[in-house]
C-alpha cells in the first residue's frame, strides 16, 4: 500500500511572552506513515479526529529544566494535548478497530499507540459531536463539574464569580452555579462572549475591557465564591469583593502566563482578616474521585440540552499555531478545537 | 468606703506605622471606683489580674470606617482584650465571689461585667499560673490546636514550616507538629528565640534575620504544610518550597501590619500549578467546634509538661503601651502578658 502523509505539528521554540504561530510552533508535512503495515506492538493505530487546544499548554512551552505539574513540550517534536481518535487497527482486546477513544494524542494525522493505561472508549450513546468530547464532556468540563462539587459549598442566593465565563469551563461553571441557586456574577473579554454568557443564566454578565470589575463586584457583590481563571487584578478585586469565608476555586491565571513581571496582589492579608479558604487544584488529581460520576452525567446533561456549550472549530493542523496564540490572548469565541479529519 | 484607683490604659490615636507608647495609647491614673457600692446591674464586678498583649491588636488600632473582623478600638476609651479576672462581687447565678474568669476585659484596675456570654469560669484544677490562660491555654494556644486540628492534615514523615515559632501560637504548633510525627522546620527573630524553639524539638529550627529562609527551606523542605503568622516574603519562600498539594494555615501576616506598602508577593500562580490549599482563618469562628476540647485536653497537656511555653511577663497596665510595640517589632520573649495584679 502507498504511504499516505502523516502531517504534524511541531514544537520549535521556547516563547518569552505570546506563542508565535510559524515561530513557536511549526507545521510539517514531510513525514508518511503505511497504515496497513506500520508495527503497533500490541498497540493501536489512530486517526486523528479532533485535538483541543487549551490554556494550559502554555505552561508545556518552558524551559525543560523548570519543574511543573505537567511535562514540558520537547523541541524538534509534536505538540500534544487532548484528542478524540478513531482507531483504525488493534492488536489488544482493550478497543477494537472502528472504537473511538479519548486520551492525549500527539498533534498528527495518526498515532501509533502502545501505552493506553490513560485513553478511554467513548461509547457516545448520545450521539454529541466528537470535538464535544475535548470540551464540556473533556478536560475542561471536568474541571468545571469536579472542582465546583468539591469546594463551592454553594448554598442557594449565594453569589458566585466566574471569569473566564465564555470559555468552556467557565461557562460550564456558570450553568453548574446557577443550577444550585446562586446569583452569576460573570465575566469575558468581548461582547459577544458576555451575551453568550448572558444567554446561559448568568445575572451580571460584563465584558472586563470595557467595564470596571471591581466597581461590578461593588454593585453586584460582595461575593461568596471566586471561580478564578484569570489571577492578577481580577484576584485582586474578588478578594476585595469577598464576604468572610469565601471560597476561592483557583483554576488558573491566565492574564499571568505571558509576562516576566507578575501582577502585585495587594490585599494579600485579607485571606486571614476574611478567612478565605483557596483551593488550587489540577484536574487529573480529582479523576478518582469523580469521573465516573461525570461521564454517567455530562454527556447526559449535554445531550438534553440542560448544560449548554459553544465552540470555535477551526479545521486542519496547520492552523494549532494561531489557535493556541487566539486561546492565550482570548480571540477564541468559546471552546477552541481543531478538527483533523472527519470521522 | 473610701474609693480606689482604677488605673486604665487609652487607646489615644490612630497609628501610621508602628504603634508608639505614650502616643498611641497612653495611660490614666485619674479615675476611681467604690469597689463595695459601683452599681453592677445584674453583673460582675472584677478584679482584673492578667491582660494579654497579641498581634492582632495592631488592626483594631485603625479608622473605624476601615471594617475588618474585630471592632475598632475607640479614642479615648480604654483598651481590651483577652484578660484574666477574679470576681470581687456577683449578681448572677453564672459567677460567684471568688471564681475566676476568662474573657475580654478592659484594660482597666476593675470591670463591671454585664454581658457575661462570652464569658468562662476558669476552674484550674491544674492549679497553673493565670497568665498561662491567655497564652498557651487561652487564645493563643486556641489558634495553634483548633486550625493545626482542622487542616494540617498532616503525615508521619511530612515536613511544616512554622514562622514566628517562639511565640506562643507558633511554640505550640511546632509541638503539636513534632506530636504528628512531623519534620518541624521554625523562624525567629533572635538566637536567644531559636534556642527556645529548637528546645521544643523542632529540627531546623534558624534566625530569619541571619539566615536567608529561601536556602533553609531548599536545604531542609520542600514542605508540606506552612504555618504562617508573617506573610510576604516569607509566603512567598514558603510558596516557592511547597511540595504539591501543601497546606497553608494563614494564621497572620505580622510583617504586613505596619507598612503602606504591602509586600508584592511574585508566585502567586504557583497556586495553580502546586495545587496549594490555602486555608485563612479566625480562631473565634472555631471555637464551636473545638473550645471544649481543647480545655479538656491542654491544661492537662501544660501541666504535666508535654506541652512547653515561655512568657514575657511585665507588671502594671502603665506597660501596655511597651508591650504592644514590642510583639509588633518582635521584641518580646515568649507570650506578652500584663500582670495587672497579683491574685
Amino acid at each position: 500500500m502507498t504511504p499516505v502523509r502523516n502531517g504534524r505539528h511541531l514544537y520549535n521554540e521556547v516563547p518569552t511572552g505570546f506563542p508565535e504561530p510559524g515561530k513557536t510552533t511549526i507545521q510539517d508535512d514531510s513525514q508518511t506513515i503505511e497504515l496497513e503495515n506500520v508495527p503497533l506492538n500490541g498497540g493501536i493505530l489512530v486517526k486523528t479526529l479532533v485535538v483541543s487546544i487549551d490554556p494550559y499548554m502554555r505552561g508545556r512551552m518552558r524551559d525543560p529544566s523548570v519543574k511543573s505539574y505537567s511535562p514540558p513540550y520537547v523541541i524538534g517534536e509534536p505538540l500534544n494535548n487532548f484528542g478524540v481518535g478513531k482507531v483504525l487497527r488493534s492488536e489488544t482486546p482493550k478497543f477494537k478497530s472502528g472504537d473511538h477513544i479519548y486520551g492525549i494524542l500527539l498533534f498528527q494525522e495518526y498515532n501509533v499507540v502502545k501505552d493506553l493505561a490513560e485513553f478511554r472508549l467513548l461509547e457516545n450513546k448520545e450521539g454529541l459531536p466528537w470535538t464535544v468530547y475535548v470540551g464540556v464532556c473533556g478536560m475542561p468540563g471536568q474541571t468545571a463539574y469536579y472542582a465546583w462539587k468539591e469546594w463551592s459549598a454553594a448554598q442557594k442566593g449565594e453569589v458566585a464569580f466566574v471569569t473566564a465565563a465564555a470559555g468552556p469551563v467557565g461557562a460550564t461553571v456558570v450553568q453548574l452555579a446557577k443550577a444550585d441557586g446562586c446569583k452569576v456574577i460573570a465575566s469575558a473579554g468581548s461582547d459577544e462572549k458576555v451575551a453568550f454568557v448572558s444567554s446561559l443564566g448568568a445575572d451580571a454578565a460584563f465584558n472586563y475591557k470595557t467595564t470596571n470589575t471591581s466597581k461590578v463586584l461593588q454593585m453586584e457583590g460582595p461575593i461568596n465564591i471566586y471561580w478564578d481563571n484569570v489571577g492578577g487584578e481580577t484576584l485582586e478585586a474578588a478578594i476585595e469583593a469577598a464576604q468572610p469565608v469565601s471560597r476561592f476555586i483557583e483554576c488558573g491565571m491566565i492574564s499571568q502566563y505571558n509576562t516576566k513581571t507578575p501582577y502585585p496582589v495587594k490585599n494579600i492579608t485579607s485571606i486571614v482578616s476574611k478567612q478565605l479558604r483557596i483551593y488550587g487544584f489540577l484536574v487529573f488529581s480529582m479523576h478518582g474521585k469523580y469521573r465516573e460520576q461525570f461521564y454517567a452525567e455530562m454527556p447526559r446533561r449535554v445531550a438534553s440540552g440542560e448544560i449548554k456549550y459553544q465552540e470555535d472549530i477551526v479545521r486542519g493542523l496547520d492552523k494549532v499555531g494561531e489557535a493556541i496564540l487566539d486561546v492565550q490572548t482570548g480571540r477564541n469565541k468559546g471552546k477552541k478545537v481543531i478538527i483533523v479529519a472527519d470521522d
